[in-house]
């Protein structure tokens, strides 16, 4: 019963709430610009105890990137219930939650920030992409991908990741345009890739067979005739 | 007049043809698998005198990438004549020349290899990326690329990035497939922006009214509708 006293938290306690001040700091300002003085700070506690929780920056930096990206990766999960166009629809909104949540945390998990090249991070970012790809092979309905397809779909990640960081820098364009535009430049580049090679063509049309009429793949449709008329 | 006695070299000459001999074994094996020893033996020169010219495995490292990216960079460069999906075309071919001459080196070149995350070589991967994204504009004849624009040229080179390393890995789909695919995916990631923006689609329009009808944008049409039949 702790009343107005300030409550002794536990190890795990303490480094959790370590990690969320870092995150929410991360938030606004890239990793790099943010000292164990100010985590110290925004968490009420002094310097040297941050590092008997954490041994160094590196350590608590790494963590926080651990917590970040099991959060986003999670964001990935969605029900198979539905439409396909209509459920990455609603995981490109998570995604894009995500990354205005985070803002500079964001660019610093892709671009490596300040752990760059160490084989924590780079493990981090690779189990992001590798939770991404399983993700959609899983909606696709598809175990035994061939090489076409884990192409388009693996590179159309990366598509994603570029289009998010460069949203980020500046917020220009509305993000529920590029949400939707994500998921039909998935559409379209699954189709370009179908119109060379027979067996992605037939991997895709049962799937558009069955999209709705007001789904994303048919409203990509439908600006492309506007588009071309 | 050398005749059968080796002529001694001079310092800079030396200098390149120490870049030369490693990256010809970057395009083999990992930089990180390279080791000193071998590029002294590959050179003919003794491991001392390798450290002569380059102080550090480090120093080699970067001025082999330095050379690289020029290469690669100036592979962009395409005179302003004839149709854009050709010209993409040939950009496109000489971009997969590069990577299937550089194989491991490319993929270290662009994950950062063992210089990852150094300032010097993120400087280099950036300044490839804006040749690039730089030599794309002039051929779209645009100078003031609105928000839209700017984001899918990027966010296109990164995919064609990724399609690179993804294909150098086991090389299992024919390189000119995704040489034209390439070309197709930008035609298709500019339609989907078009089809949600004026702006977009009154800088695509004419563009696309001056391809021919043996070009790959009329290609991907073709292809496109077929599918759909």
């Amino acid at each position: 019963m702790t009343t107005g006293v300030r409550r002794r938290m536990g190890v795990e306690e303490r480094r959790q709430q370590l990690i969320g001040v870092a995150l929410e700091l991360f938030s606004r300002r890239s990793p790099d610009e943010v000292s164990i003085d100010e985590i110290a700070s925004a968490a009420g506690i002094s310097r040297p105890l941050v590092y008997h929780y954490f041994p160094g920056k590196l350590s608590l930096y790494e963590a926080a990137l651990k917590r970040a990206s099991e959060d986003l990766a999670s964001r990935f999960t969605e029900p198979h219930e539905g439409p396909l166009g209509a459920r990455l629809l609603r995981v490109m909104r998570r995604f894009f939650e995500f990354v205005d949540e985070h803002g500079p945390g964001f660019s610093a998990l892709m671009r490596g920030g300040p752990a760059v090249g160490s084989s924590t991070t780079n493990a981090l970012v690779d189990s992001v992409h590798q939770a991404a790809y399983e993700q959609i092979l899983s909606h696709l309905g598809v175990t035994e991908p061939p090489a076409r397809l884990e192409l388009v779909v693996r590179s159309w990640i990366s598509l994603a990741e570029s289009t998010a960081l460069i949203w980020l820098d500046g917020r220009r364009i509305p993000r529920e345009e590029l949400e939707s535009q994500l998921v039909q430049d998935l559409g379209a580049l699954l189709a370009v890739s179908a119109g060379h090679d027979e067996e992605m063509a037939a991997l895709l049309r049962p799937l558009l067979r069955q999209e709705p009429g007001d789904g994303p793949f048919a409203d990509l449709v439908t600006r492309l005739v506007k588009l071309a008329s």
